[in-house]
């Protein structure tokens, strides 16, 4: 990915230093990700084929772009200065304004992190324009990414709304927002490209598209407990960014569901306002204990992980395959960030 | 294209009414353009084919959805609530999210903004992909477009980077700017890919970058005197944004450079701040009549114009393309819009 990233970094610093900056942003940012979907375009191709290729590494590299690209543009619409350990892209051009005293430095921050996320759109559609690929195959590829990415698109126009709002939203809706937003771009997407770059049959891609999105969802669920109760250290990133926002996640909608109207309208006053404070994050823990909410969330993801278990089961791909699949979700279970 | 979005709008509304919503939106604020990029695509090809061929119009559907995905990008970093004779797509969210009393309303109409330009971009890949195209050719396409939209990406952030200070740049980088921002994606890009589908030889390809980036520039000249001096009723949006937003044009560079002290004092304090008065526009429409910067941006562009009239006749390509781009040069010296 390096190389693609300055190879294409070289006509972008004659424009401008910005352009060469960019890519070393891009290549750094997108370095300290957890790879993991980049991975899951080497574990879909692996269970189809005898041996890894070097067609996976592009591939691989195209959607961890695509990750870059939506996490900057999603930091902008959530406020998040910090990413990944670091100031996110947001927080480093908002810093690179202040510092410069440009005028209006959180817009000009903005505005330059929507033109970064923009690139890195376009930089992954590159290198997957470079990726030798059966031509027939690559058409195919690209329809699914960019088919994928408009579920992700409007999946975060409803993540958008719904924070904007106090509505109280249904487990079945959630699960769907979770489903287009997170789940299908994370596993199913690099899960059916590695497979069908390894040229799985068609009802395997298919299997792969459903556990794929069932495996995301169990991606998000955790994702929402590290959210609230994880190590701000581990994560890299403040914790309780999803309550300041005011996300709908199931945890919201257990507490809106279940608690007293007094608590309510105290946990009502906390989300999608400013940063709560320790005592706020606290309260809400407190109530999410005292409703064992953790147990009725863990109930759904249990289900979901036995179905998507029995679907593992059901492939016919290699036994290395099936074997990796099985540890990713177990993974997935005990990650700390 | 209208097809192809309600196709691609399908599977959008099962995700939540907005991803149809969009759609709609999208095919509106699309068909209300000048239609200049997808048009271009056309003459391209019709240089070098005998007849016209369906190939240009999904190929014309792109160019013209990553002109509205760019459009509405741009439109959320210049704050511009409208834009051809109508709300803009920001505009349009900021008074949904405000009719529905969602918080921080403007913000909320920010980050759908941002989510509808990304899938105006995912959509021209998605459209692109089942243009039914020679493969190799097509992934040579492919990589064309991707890369141009970097390099507007880039140039995008100049701009950005420019508004928001007051520095003086000069008229080599304002070309500079405007080549890698407008003429080449507007111009150059649509050219070649018409061009190239036709099977053109490359150095015809050359050719049309080198001419197509030229007419794409005195296309960006036109504009900046159309956002000083035009009719708004006619142009669909605000006389004086590029003031209101700080633009570095060739207007800006002028006035800097030759007006006395004061009235450069005067001129600074109107440039990068708020909406300018009719009595700012008035100050500075004077400033650059006194100086007669219309004539020293008239010489600039004859130069680029004759350049570009002898590239014209230089290629290779059947008469009636080469009077079309003859027909072209003179309809954007005359143009309101």
């Amino acid at each position: 990915m390096k190389k693609a990233l300055s190879d294409s970094g070289k006509p972008l610093k004659d424009i401008h230093p910005l352009g060469e900056q960019l890519c070393g942003k891009l290549f750094e940012f997108t370095r300290k990700g957890k790879m993991l979907r980049g991975g899951l375009v080497s574990v879909g191709y692996e269970m189809y084929a005898d041996e890894c290729e070097s067609v996976t590494v592009p591939l691989g590299a195209v959607q961890e772009l695509f990750q870059s690209a939506l996490l900057i543009h999603d930091d902008i619409m959530d406020r998040d200065l910090s990413r990944r350990g670091a100031p996110s892209v947001l927080g480093q051009y908002v810093g690179f304004a202040a510092e410069r005293s440009l005028k209006d430095s959180y817009h000009t921050g903005e505005s330059l992190s929507i033109c970064a996320g923009d690139i890195a759109y376009f930089l992954a559609f590159e290198v997957f324009s470079g990726i030798p690929l059966e031509d027939s195959l690559k058409s195919r590829l690209l329809s699914l990414c960019a088919r994928e990415l408009t579920y992700v698109g409007v999946a975060q126009m409803v993540d958008v709304l719904w924070s904007a709002d106090d509505d109280v939203v249904s487990v079945e809706e959630i699960i769907n927002m979770y489903t287009y937003k997170t789940a299908r771009y994370t596993y199913a997407l690099p899960l059916m490209a590695g497979a069908l770059a390894a040229n799985a049959p068609d009802g395997e891609v298919l299997t792969l598209e459903l556990l794929g999105s069932q495996m995301g969802v169990l991606f998000q669920i955790k994702d929402d407990e590290l959210g609230l109760f994880g190590d701000r250290e581990k994560l890299g990133k403040p914790v309780g960014s999803d309550i300041r926002e005011g996300k709908k996640t199931l945890y919201h909608h257990f507490l809106m569901k279940d608690l007293d109207t007094k608590k309510r309208q105290r946990t009502v006053s906390i989300f999608g306002r400013d940063e709560p404070s320790e005592e706020e994050m606290t309260f809400i823990r407190n109530r999410v204990h005292e409703l064992e909410i953790r147990r009725k969330i863990d109930e759904i993801a249990a289900k979901i992980t036995a179905n998507v278990e029995e679907k593992i089961n059901a492939l016919d791909c290699n036994a290395r395959g099936r074997e990796m699949l099985l540890q990713l979700l177990s993974y997935n279970s005990t990650r700390e960030k």
